[in-house]
């Protein structure tokens, strides 16, 4: 399966977290098998679409019975990689760190929160669910002797290049990047940013074009 | 111009924000000129690209001079609306509506929050940097008495359609969906939905992949 995973677009790999919270809800209610056509008119994308996304990871449906929701909800999260026991860390524990350490959806797909870091001395001690803010300078430390997979980085743009390399020599696999800037050529290290103001400004052109078109 | 935009691909629209933060960093740093080759290597695309791009909103370049950096800042401002004064309420005074609330980077770009709601009694009349929580039954009132351009929606996925349908009812012309639920068939209005469980596992995907090839 490596081989043929190694050629899927990002396109096709965007789309898959939303294929496994729509069988995650079939499953809620109980649908243990669905088409391509069910499921393509649910999501609203085509069956066509479905299949050949799903073929790109080597099918899983079966000509004439459809999907068996629960075998596929399970292959697309191990694709997905939701059963490594990945943990996180916080960087920032601004208004943004907080919410992100508080969102328990994260822990419900696998992924767990084991450390936060700031570099305020107001917030350090403090503990958000239970786990207590540290020092940056604890950063080191903490990483050697804690296994640390991803680093969610909710710090202002300043800064952020140096963490994302701290992060990166110290063996940490991915960064989850809200800060807004790219990061792309700070370090040899994964990154998936979240760039609230890109996706309000786009929001704000479909608008925009809207009322152009009035 | 309308004629043209109405034909530009959802993949080049998500880059104008890209370009309009890239060009306000040069604008900080002084820089009132640039080639597309010294844009390109900045942004890490090909010239190409950002001429390509640039082309489908009319041009901007001029040969042999490159872009003027502030002229080409303000357009793509203006194409993507941010002088249009919108406004924005936010649904939901949880951890992410405060994250969101207090987020000063939105006003920058011109979106002026007016107003939050929410159901608990514990946090309604509070104030989040000078604004009140409102109850979510004063929303009818509010949006005929206040204009309101986007509803920012950061509560669960129960009872966000509702919402929605409020919302499009009462004229508020688009929708910035935290909600881990895809509101397209909710509404007749436009949506941009930030997923973060979405982006979180795909991340998880890609360095599940890197290691797996390793």
């Amino acid at each position: 399966m490596g081989e043929q995973q190694k050629k899927v677009s990002i396109a096709v790999i965007r789309r898959l977290p939303r294929y496994y919270r729509y069988l995650g809800d079939l499953l809620k209610n109980d649908i243990t098998r669905i088409s391509s056509k069910e499921l393509s008119q649910r999501m609203g994308v085509t069956a066509s679409q479905i299949r050949q996304d799903l073929n790109c990871f080597g099918g899983f449906g079966q000509q004439g019975y459809g999907y068996n929701v629960e075998h596929l909800y399970k292959e697309i999260g191990n694709i997905l990689g939701l059963y490594k026991g990945y943990t996180t860390i916080i960087i920032g524990a601004g208004h943004l760190g907080h919410a992100l350490a508080n969102h328990t959806g994260f822990e419900k797909r696998g992924f767990k929160l084991v450390g936060i870091f700031d570099i305020k001395k107001e917030v350090i001690g403090e503990e958000i669910r239970g786990i207590k803010v540290r020092h940056i300078d604890e950063l080191e430390d903490f990483i050697k002797s804690n296994k640390v997979d991803i680093g969610i980085l909710a710090i202002p743009k300043e800064g952020v290049c140096e963490i994302a390399q701290r992060l990166a020599n110290l063996g940490v696999k991915g960064l989850w990047n809200f800060s807004y800037t790219d990061l792309d050529l700070c370090a040899p290290i994964q990154v998936e940013s979240v760039h609230l103001s890109d996706s309000l400004m786009t929001l704000s052109y479909q608008i925009t074009q809207n009322s152009n078109d009035e």
